[in-house]
């Protein structure tokens, strides 16, 4: 009798094929002679119970290295060192320790960090930013998760990591943007910018799209010339108020797609001579530290992090077990309002 | 005839003794048995050429690991993320593999660490803030990081590093807060409040030291009762600027312990009403972002992270490979000056 499906180890599969565990791993990968009729017996049952690759690849190691990979592009940005912190918390509770590497957002980086992993023989990888939420992002670089994945189980932590075969946990964006559409229809305002980001960015891309159909739904406007940015930091949210300000009518709310483009907008726009929220209100995205520490403090979108590392934590142990996890997890984010926006209380 | 000192291994020492390498190691590690001849003309070898126990410990080490522990308090502090950062792309760089731990400011977690760290049979070991900095840590915690740096080479980044037996690197706070200083009397100011930082921290007892030490020299006027503060956030910043502006008589500056606690400081002194720099300067310390996004842009005294991590990664190096290194090494920090002191320009 085997034991519960979730709990399948590769001597359980050997045991009720009546076979030995070696001609099972044989089977799973592909490598040395296996008779047709035990190579059949043996899939049927792999079939059967649903068992992972990872797990078979995991069972095989002789010993355990209990340690995890952690890929973010840059452990100076808020919004990857608290997630990281609130992932690394668990993590070590639960005696695994953390290799962190700064990809930079180059996938070249990336891979060569996906090399020396895979010959620390890491457990698991996270991992955050980079090609995952790169647009037009070359297959090899698909392709090469891909296969890390097949022996190290990844979360990939991004709403696309389906394209790459792996676990997905991401910030749900929708409800995000939606829940400062309705603050900002419900504080009247009929007009929006959206400023900062950038067309390779996925994220970026796809904020941008919830804005716009949400700008349709509250019949608030939104001009193309009003939307404006190259990229994420304070520099770009100055610039793109600067050119914002040159139009002829300027809108009544300026979203950006993070805290530290609001920023840099808030600072040209009171350096004109605005009044915000009344001349102009200013969001932000992310709810990190900045957005407390500017004058005025910024309304903005604040994910959970604590419940994104406790996900991702679930999804690792889970995976490393064999167990099945949810495909793509998404973290439901809070607004915070505070005066960039506030005309009403 | 031996190698140049600093590239002295064991099996070095061995040939020049006429004995067995793991002789050599049984004198070192004082376990085994070796005859009283053998053990006086080793040991004599290892004192002539001053060779180091940690390059032994390696030597005999079968397989080497590629692994580096670092340990901070908290990564979403900026000053320990941006460090970590310019160290692990070097680090990256030449092979190795980071382990990042949050230690939490308790020496009790730091234990823990240090204990998995060992286990993990990490090659070097990087330690920031906690017990490094913490004023009266209890002599258990010093002699556990002094055993620890027996077997593993550690590098404190602290200006006490000698009391943990290790390599020490620290920012150069005496010219940091007399940059700060020679500012501020040369914009003429004449008396100073110190904001922020607890009495347990040794980093900011030395500062407060410094900037007394500056303040006579000077002649400008500090008041006991304007030293105010008991941490490091800018909520602490900001209920001393309260305390501070309660008192009958102000100074015309406030030097805070760091960036954070300035940030508070001025959100305080704009809501009260008084103008930055004219009524009273602020200024703050560690040049992180906070520094650049706050209104005014606030005077700070940076250090050079990329020396810092530059630093760390050639000591790493160094004592990896049996060289000398500095004791105690201090980087040069730069003084940014900002609206939030510039009266004159």
């Amino acid at each position: 009798m085997l034991k519960d499906k979730k709990n399948i180890t590769i001597y359980d599969i050997a045991r009720e094929a009546g076979v030995s565990a070696s001609l099972v791993s044989r089977v799973i990968s592909g490598n040395g002679s296996v008779s047709e009729k035990n190579r059949m017996k043996i899939q049927k049952l792999i079939d059967k119970y649903n068992f992972r690759p990872n797990a078979i690849a995991r069972g095989l190691q002789k010993s355990r290295s209990r340690m995890i990979g952690f890929v973010l592009p840059h452990i100076s940005t808020e919004y990857f060192s608290s997630t990281y912190y609130e992932f690394e918390k668990r993590a070590s509770k639960a005696g695994y320790m953390t290799i962190l590497c700064n990809g930079k957002s180059d996938p070249e980086v990336e891979s060569k960090i996906l090399r020396t992993l895979e010959e620390t023989r890491v457990e698991a990888i996270i991992f955050m930013g980079g090609r995952a939420d790169l647009i037009g992002v070359e297959d090899e670089y698909i392709d090469e998760l891909r296969k890390v994945n097949k022996s190290i189980p990844c979360i990939v932590c991004s709403s696309r990591a389906e394209m790459f075969d792996c676990i997905g946990i991401h910030g749900d964006d929708y409800i995000g943007v939606n829940k400062l559409m309705a603050h900002l229809a419900q504080q009247g305002y009929k007009s929006l910018a959206i400023l900062g980001g950038t067309d390779q960015s996925h994220p970026s891309k796809v904020k941008k799209q919830y804005f716009k159909e949400a700008a349709i739904r509250y019949g608030m406007e939104i001009r193309n010339e009003w939307i404006i940015g190259n990229s994420f930091n304070p520099e770009d949210g100055a610039e793109a108020m600067k050119q914002l300000l040159k139009q002829s009518h300027i809108p009544e709310v300026a979203c950006c797609i993070n805290d530290h483009v609001a920023v840099g907008a808030i600072n040209v726009a009171l350096d004109a001579g605005l009044v915000i929220p009344d001349d102009i209100a200013i969001t932000g995205y992310d709810g990190v530290e900045a957005s407390i520490l500017s004058r005025p403090h910024i309304t903005t979108v604040c994910p959970n992090y604590s419940e994104y590392g406790e996900t991702i934590f679930q999804a690792m142990t889970a995976l490393m077990e064999g167990r099945e996890f949810e495909k793509l997890t998404l973290i439901e984010p809070e607004i915070i309002i505070r005066s960039s926006s506030l005309r009403y209380k």
